[in-house]
């Protein structure tokens, strides 16, 4: 934890009287984004250079138990935690940013995310850790400032506080205190996302490292901020009239100019394996066939499909192991 | 052939006089781009927006042989080409644009460059095809005017004119006098090209369409010719002192930028198959382990390996049907 972090959750948390109970929980959706958050403006604030948009996968989430005890301790999935993975170290430093809640914690964390589904399991995680936080500490913070708390420990984690369509601003303030998330008014009940698991090649560069990289060395990521912006606006309208060949194609483009930028990077980071892009080959022939099909890629090799219930027995044949998700229930 | 067109060639050719002899022929190198051609500021003049750099493949290319006949006659490779075959459209339009050399021409051309390897035959094609109308005409055309003219058959064409590093400068003008390519003072005799044939799946897209998309779909294209130039200034560097590994990351950068346009084009536009990326990745996982080994990627699935000849026995051992090229003889 550095002085800056420190000063932040002073600041978020400015005003919050604490109360506190035996234990706290709560549950945080995972969730995907449609225009992708890639590059960090500040680092220890987890502060991004451009705004993103996802949706938030209902029940599939973290669920997060957590007490005060004499010693820390954290449990996955009903598995003790080994002190020294990375898992409990990231949880651990994270609640050593509230002190004045409590110095030793027991952590229970429960994920019920499809195993192996290129699903980051950290966003849901974070915001489910504060929450439980906060319930335990009886603060009632309202959610902007319990995104911009989850923010600190995952940045798309700051997305993970609401349901439905969410949007996270960048904002400007160097401080990150303009830097979080709010909810969309808006359902799409046939909204489908499906999910392929086409690779378990492990991840040869986090996350961070690969926004580090890119932001320092791909020329193209200059124009990124500036499709990232046009993109929101874009999807923002799309969701309002519906328009779900708009959505798709603006979320597909989106991901696939992130992907566009980290292969622009030096060391080219080209988390795409082979079997990605016969999958991407595979979608745009369907689409070309005439199904209202779209896909997103995260910082990893597995494909989301979107899609709306009036094409998913379709989609379901041409992908028969295909796990669909329905964010709005 | 359309006003421009005719003009352009009429500027071109201000000051030649005609002392026509019964045939013409010339050889063209083939050659591949270290800091690509990708997008058009007028597509009837072939004008770049970028400035590219190459190789030219030494003996690998083309020879023409061209007569004036009473009736049009493309022969490939010693076959008869159907006159309806884009090749032979392609070639008999270009020479169109030459009323004042003759009505109809019979064309022999002659291809040595490796079946299906990936690599464009319009570029050698077209370079002979005008040095061969220049011998035939008799006008005795200096490089610099062959490379323009080269360039209005295809816009790699201007390259090779030339042997060895040759530069394609962009230029400024509208009516595409100061777009031509320069020879670079320098030999570079260790300098290998290796040719690794992944895919023969037909292009989807060719490169005037596909370059078009780009350019005005993409977003991150926006930041193309910003990185095009510098990258050319830095091979330009690297030949000078010998340093190849500045010359092969910026080649590779390159390469991979200009697909990343494509990808973030709409349609995407994916040239890469399956296999291409995982070559990328072996040659990536061979560079970490040592290997002074980088790759670059036309339009199209297939992947060209650089190296030095101190590492050709490393490289063929990791690439058993690898077929290598001197590019300097």
């Amino acid at each position: 934890m550095s002085d800056i972090q420190t000063q932040f959750v002073k600041n978020v948390l400015a005003g919050a009287e604490i109360e506190r109970k035996a234990g706290g929980s709560a549950f945080a959706p995972s969730n995907i984004a449609l225009s992708k958050y890639w590059g960090k403006r500040n680092a220890e604030l987890n502060l991004p250079i451009n705004s993103s948009l996802s949706v938030s996968l209902g029940r599939l989430g973290t669920q997060t138990e957590l007490r005060l005890a004499d010693e820390s301790a954290v449990y996955l999935n009903g598995e003790s935690v080994d002190p020294a993975d990375s898992f409990a170290t990231r949880t651990l430093e994270f609640l050593n940013l509230f002190p004045m809640v409590g110095k030793h914690f027991e952590v229970r964390t429960e994920n019920n995310i499809p195993t192996a589904a290129g699903l980051a399991s950290s966003a849901s995680g974070f915001a489910a850790l504060v929450m439980a936080l906060d319930d335990l500490a009886g603060w009632g913070l309202d959610k902007q400032k319990l995104s911009m708390l989850a923010r600190l420990g995952s940045g798309s984690a700051s997305r993970s506080v609401f349901d439905g369509f969410v949007q996270w601003h960048a904002g400007t303030d160097d401080e990150g205190t303009d830097s979080f998330a709010e909810r969309l008014d808006a359902e799409w009940p046939e909204f489908r996302i499906g999910i392929l698991e086409l690779s378990r090649v492990r991840k040869p560069v986090g996350s961070r490292d690969g926004m580090n990289r890119t932001v320092e060395t791909s020329e193209l990521y200059n124009s990124w901020p500036v499709q990232a912006h046009a993109d929101i606006d874009v999807i923002r309208r799309a969701i309002e009239v519906r328009d779900f060949p708009m959505l798709g194609k603006t979320a597909e483009r989106n991901a696939l100019s992130m992907h566009a930028t980290m292969m622009s990077a030096w060391p080219p980071l080209i988390y795409l394996q082979p079997e990605s892009i016969g999958m991407i080959h595979k979608v745009q022939r369907l689409r070309a066939d005439g199904l209202e099909l779209y896909l997103t890629i995260d910082a990893g090799p597995n494909i989301k499909l979107l899609f709306l219930e009036s094409a998913a027995s379709d989609v379901r044949a041409a992908f028969p192991d295909l796990q669909v998700i329905q964010p709005f229930g």
